[in-house]
């Protein structure tokens, strides 16, 4: 039963390597990780039904103020990854992605962002608790880490 | 006389080639050269005193709407290409750029690009002439094309 | 009947604008349409059963020579862009393939590119029909301009 | 007199940011400055007489297996960013890389790389210590963690 909710609120996406992500290493560029993680938010973000281009006509976006990331083993041009996303921990204010980038069985990439909301105008945090209530009631219930 | 003008109004601009501009191939994702379209753009405008960053506080963006580029020769990771940039025509509303990407005496890409000036809310096009004529003056100067 | 072979042979792609992918602008930078143009060409490829990856391992690559394109109107982060790729010309040497990138119905962007096969050690180009007669039996096929 | 050698050992880098980096937030998307960390990164071997082009020649080349990024402040387009770069550890196969991108006073992005030195044909680790005892002693007497 727990295992289910975990499987459901963690989002599979599917990316093709794409030509102009590979370096002359014969790899993927190790900063375009960062581009698949953010993929792996939105579709999360999707499944969940939390609208981020409504966030924006609101005012509001969301940066990435920390990531982490371990490159175990390089994916390719012509290979498919799959990026799986959830939310490790959550405080009203912070929200902790992770991920897993994997080609078939194969560990590619683990990582994580810590992302906040801030104003566009000015770029000063707010509380997603108090701003944004729909969003925090999924992001408490979804989170990892209930303690 | 006129070819020091020519030369006056041409920006050379320098540029490391950077290991994430590679791809698989060994030598410089083509893309990329549009990137430096860019700054070969940027380097003519700022040394003929016109303020690219002052026209987006006035609401005003310029976009590319035409580019066309030859791909001669690769430049590669650890090489410096210079960019040459002028005007090679102008009519109050369009603005056509020129570029050469050389490494030494090495030709790699030839290319142009037409840009426009749009309101950033809506996407309209303005008028050059009537809404920037301080740059209007300017492109009318250094465009080669005198017909 | 000639419709329906030309609806085969046009390669119609699916992808979501990427945050990454975006400028200051608000939509998708210009130089990007570029790497979408990419993945319509690898689809095409893909659909007609031609297999760049192995190209490569045989010590072939096929880098673009020539690009045009017109940026008719912008995409914008949240929308899904569809790329219609297919082979408007080939002479056993250079193969030129045709894109058009749309949002649901309005074209936002047209373009094409000159590709050949160089070999990977010193980018000689190599005839396409001698070196790799499948894909010239392919491209011949396909190709619109039949004169 | 150990802080002249601390600075001697530490690559400034001017870059100024391309209107290619912004994103939609109006700010650098936060994986180009993974990018800058590499341009630092260069600097700093250059700088040192560390020829990463001839280590690429002989087979072997050096992919990042970690990283660490805290983004402070954004940077944006017209600004003229600083990225300094410095060894900070160093144990014979592992270089943690540290770097500080900045707006003249302002602190826009710190963080860590960790790059090892792999077989190009394999991607399996050498040793820095045998394989490439210039490196080695280079980076013994430049790291800051003396232990």
């Amino acid at each position: 039963m727990e295992r289910e909710l975990i499987i459901m609120d963690t989002a599979e996406t599917a990316v093709q390597v794409r030509y102009a992500e590979t370096d002359q290493m014969g790899v993927v560029y190790h900063a375009n990780y960062l581009v698949w993680f953010e993929l792996g938010r939105s579709a999360l973000l999707d499944s969940l039904g939390l609208d981020y281009v409504q966030l924006e006509k609101e005012g509001l976006v969301s940066p990435v103020i920390k990531v982490e990331a371990s490159f175990i083993s390089p994916a390719r041009y012509g290979e498919e990854v799959t990026i799986k996303t959830w939310v490790q921990s959550y405080d009203g204010l912070r929200v902790t992605y992770f991920y897993e980038v994997l080609v078939a069985d194969r560990l590619c990439v683990t990582g994580s962002t810590v992302n906040i909301c801030v104003r566009t105008e000015d770029f000063k945090p707010v509380s997603i608790r108090r701003r944004l209530p729909h969003w925090d009631q999924v992001y408490q219930r979804i989170k990892r880490d209930q303690s």
